[in-house]
């Protein structure tokens, strides 16, 4: 045991994030952030969206030896179609335990359920069930309740963007959740195993979800590690985190992170089998990977990845690749299938497969495995191959009302991205697509989180409805909680600029709220605002360390003398006390219409629209004020502080 | 003197990048870098783009007291059309020096140039003029040598991309450069007082380039970090850097980086000639600005950033917005402008600064002074009213032979990121665009350079010739050396994504490389390949430290047992060693052509026209030995070495 915390040693990060507050809106408690902005802004505090469960949450004492509270225990058990049972014993594999060696391990968590929930025979317990029977069950409550934020706020917006053909609504209504889950759009990946979820939906018309992966392996890692790594994940924004963990103890750290995950936890059960029969791959079964399906069912993971669209006859398409087969799961298909001549046993046994996820609503994730793993391999025939083979299975899984997301690639260059998307929905019939980055160069490892987060964005935009982050260690290590973050954050930031570029009507509010504050000089709020208010701080306080500054007029880019928000505030200002009348100055100075090649100012729509519709009464003082500063701001002695722009900028 | 360093203080990094040599192409000794790769592996070296000058050449002695050879010296000369004349006496206030208190400073360089060239009267000496009178400059010649990396292995290659009605040809020719210099649609930025610069092209139908910002402030840094700076940031990839100081000894730190700098710098000439008058932008006079455009041209700036389209009846229409102004030259004339209610000198004497630059060959960047600073500002009507302008003042520059780029925004949403480019190309006459980002939300500050290398990528697709960088202290604070690589790589990164979106011949060779590296667990090729050698390394290193690790077949991701890449190997060299020519297992398992919704793989276009067209001899072995590897697999007794995927991408 030497090797493995006691329970004691297991520690994460709790407490809120700096400047916010947590809320519980509505009769279901639905968590939610509140950032408190600096009284004198007389700005309202903004909701955000908040994954980060009861660890940031102040009145709430933490004990990763108890677990979370069961929120969804009686909304499950009130539909009276669960039964409880004595669940499948624990075997030494299933930690990985085979040999004398390898009997150490974690603490097996405290306080294990020793009888899981499964459907009452010939039941149905999949929110899909429950949508297509015209049923709104409290986990769509919730989710209607969580997608709302900032709406309210919407008659200050003109709505703008482009989804692609999305159906984002102005307002999510409980009835719009149980319909987008009934047509497959959307799923609610819950487990009845695990009732301390806090429900939430990854679709095309809600807003844009990233997923963390962590887990130990055979080279580094441990059970504390993962545990903080999924508090931490999810403090940061992660939506949902997938335990990969490889090697000794999987059961047991699994245990550990799904009784104290406020978020949905997915698996590779592949890996797991794979363990069990000692790494051969063509030593798997359809009863170990049978076996494995019910282990992890009865902890309560609530999607599988499954690799059931690598098949046989695939394979030799990805032979002629540069970087061949690059997905675990899928490698390990590939090789079963070859070893065996058969067809890939995933598919063969696909509807059994499904039997087992409605009998605990877990949702697939389709695997790609056939993924490219370079920009050369990319939209290549081995891919789309499996990816229609992903939509067979989909309408498959639907057939049983079993929820269905289908893992993207990868590796693409920018132009071959929309592609993607555009066959996805195609081939899946609009089952939200969960894809990896893209990454779209291959030349910078230690930077993949970037070149992975520009391809995450513009998929986000285009209709991807989770995002799969990637760390900086990618490729290169294991990330440590430093690269988590960093991960997270990136993701985080893409997945919102594909919100507001898709017309989200909730995401322009956060956006606003904080360039009003960058203009307004309110520090604070600026980094509270931010998706990381630690860094934000600590980047300014490394230029300008005194508490002084962060009331300051300033930054340290301009310094003192030179900032060009403050001139267009006082400008604003200016005109707002003078309110003069004259308009003479703007009739003097039309805009010109033609510049040197064609077109003219009058196609500048967005910006004229808004312009002329919306300017409110300071503005509009403003403008016509501004006609009249010259001569005022000349009489009244050139006393205005002088003001220039952000140095980095020009 | 106390503050500032003495001649010998100032190091900067010098010596070859890891893994790579510095070499000289051609009669005109360009200079590149090539990057070795395992002999085992029998692959030629990469060449690949380099900026960083002599300070990565083994061969060269860097005395940053004698700045660099002065590479383009005898081609100017040699055109005989530039006179040596005594220059402006430096003043003090070119440092900034008004009183008696601002007395101390950086010690002048050694070797100031007493007699700079300038053309001779009647004469104009861009490149733009000789381009249009038909002749090839060196500088034309060393160009197109430059840009044709890679390209000897084009025929490796089927073109692919999609490049938004750019017209980038397969090889480079003096001749291409030259007429794309002619008509506009490129700039060699060169400054005659700058021969120490390394001719570079920013042009839609070149590589995409990257700037890095760097100097002063009256808050932050000195002059030996900004010399240090300049060297680190063309180390890692910068293709210009602009020279943003302010405040106190801007001049000679001006002429420290451009005796040192192989890239061309550029310049806000407005920020100097503000210091001149105090701070006081009303104060600021035609005739001072006039003073400071010799006094850089001079010294040998290469393009000057000159905010004449923030024309006085545009300065109401940023009273509306959120941020305002957040140019700081564009607040400076904006101030200006309604200081004096008169329309702006820059754009008065337009033509008469053109007079100036073209008789040193300065190219202009026609600075967006109203640019959006946030998401909501983003393509209004402000900024585009300017943007016709610019395109207006582009036409006006080209009447006299002289260079231009515009720049472009700053913070604009994903989906109103295109407009940007297809109103600049319409408006200016496709001129380069040079943008900053943009930004595509304004929530991460402390990860704007991620921000904006999301939006940088796309734009530099869509059209961009040159992307500003942005560093992780943008908002925040001046950017630290940390920070400078980090927006350098970013940026590469992102402008490398656009050129192989763009289907630019050069591009995809590097990536290949490397991915085939990675796939042969070549593991210092894949770090030397990469566009930061050392940070990959490290990043290994933290998990896997071991030298032996450097050439394990495995990786820390799945640990030894585990690894995907190794499957597809051994599958492919099986099959090529059996060469077996079955091909009955093929046969016998079409491809499916339809999923659940209707579609195949016949529309992955791409991919099976490679596959079908490409193939070659091992591939075809590859595939049709696989079919018989199942059965022999199983008579030799599956000793395959066992692998499974990348655990990160599951």
């Amino acid at each position: 045991m030497a090797d493995f915390p006691t329970k004691a040693e297991i520690g994460v990060t709790t407490g809120p994030i700096r400047g916010s507050k947590k809320i519980h809106v509505g009769p279901l408690k639905v968590a939610m952030r509140e950032i408190q902005l600096e009284p004198s802004s007389g700005e309202a505090p903004v909701r955000v969206y908040d994954t980060s469960g009861p660890y940031t949450d102040s009145n709430v004492l933490i004990d990763i030896n108890a677990g979370l509270a069961p929120l969804r225990r009686d909304w499950i058990m009130a539909r009276g179609d669960v039964e409880a049972y004595d669940g499948r014993a624990t075997k030494p594999e299933d930690n990985g335990q085979l040999g004398p060696d390898r009997s150490g391990g974690v603490d097996p968590f405290p306080h294990v359920v020793q009888r899981p929930l499964r459907a009452k025979p010939g039941m149905n317990v999949s929110q899909m069930h429950y949508a297509r029977k015209g049923i709104i069950t409290p986990e769509m409550e919730y989710v209607a309740e969580r997608e709302n934020l900032g709406r309210a706020r919407l008659k200050e917006y003109v709505r703008d963007g482009e989804s692609f053909g999305a159906e984002i609504p102005d307002y999510v209504t409980p009835e719009f959740v149980r319909d987008e889950v009934a047509r497959g759009r959307a799923i609610i990946p819950s487990n009845i195993n695990h009732p301390e979820s806090e429900p939430m939906a990854i679709g095309r018309n809600f807003l844009v979800k990233i997923n963390a992966n962590i887990g130990n392996s055979a080279v580094a890692s441990d059970v504390a590690n993962e545990v903080d790594k999924m508090v931490w994940s999810i403090r940061w924004g992660a939506d949902t985190v997938m335990d990969l963990s490889t090697g000794r103890n999987i059961h047991d750290t699994r245990e550990w992170i799904i009784r104290n995950s406020p978020v949905p936890i997915g698996t590779v059960p592949i890996y797991q089998a794979l363990e069990k029969v000692g790494g051969v791959a063509e030593d798997l079964t359809w009863e170990i990977f049978r076996d494995t399906l019910i282990e992890q069912a009865e902890q309560g993971v609530d999607y599988f990845t499954i690799h059931a669209g690598v098949r046989l006859p695939y394979v030799p398409l990805a032979a002629k690749r540069v970087t061949g087969i690059v997905s675990r799961g899928g490698s390990i298909m590939a090789k079963w299938c070859l070893a065996h001549h058969k067809e890939s046993f995933l598919y063969e046994h696909f509807d059994e497969i499904t039997e087992i996820m409605k009998a605990y609503d877990i949702a697939y994730s389709l695997g790609d495995g056939l993924r490219p793993g370079s920009i050369a391999d990319a939209n290549d025939e081995a891919q789309f191959a499996e990816l229609y083979t992903l939509g067979e299975l989909t309408h498959r899984a639907w057939k049983q009302d079993v929820q269905v997301m289908i893992e993207g690639p990868g590796h693409v260059p920018m132009h071959k991205i929309k592609a993607n998307m555009d066959k996805q929905l195609e081939a899946c019939g609009e089952a939200p697509f969960y894809t990896l980055g893209p990454l779209t160069t291959d030349i910078a490892p230690g930077y993949d989180h970037i070149t992975s987060g520009i391809g995450a964005a513009m998929i986000g935009w285009y209709g991807t409805a989770m995002l799969c982050y990637v760390t900086p260690k990618e490729h290169l290590g294991l990330p440590d909680r430093d690269d988590v973050k960093t991960g997270v954050v990136t993701y985080k930031l893409a997945a919102h600029a594909a919100d507001l570029a898709k017309g989200h009507p909730a995401a322009k509010v956060r956006d606003d709220a904080l360039s009003r504050a960058r203009f307004e000089f309110r520090w604070r709020d600026q980094f509270n605002l931010s998706l990381d208010p630690d860094t934000a701080e600590q980047y300014h306080d490394q230029t300008l360390p005194a508490e002084g500054a962060k009331s300051a007029h300033f930054c340290s880019m301009c310094g003192p003398k030179f900032c060009s928000m403050k001139i267009s505030q006082e400008v604003r200002e200016f005109a707002r006390l003078q309110n003069q009348e004259s308009t003479a100055f703007l009739a003097a100075s039309p805009l010109p219409h033609a510049g040197g090649a064609g077109g003219g100012p009058e196609k500048a729509e967005e910006g004229s629209r808004r312009g002329a519709e919306e300017a409110e009464t300071a503005e509009q003082w403003a403008e016509k004020g501004m006609a009249e500063m010259s001569k005022v701001y000349d009489e009244t002695g050139r006393e205005l502080y002088m003001g220039a722009g952000d140095r980095e900028h020009d």
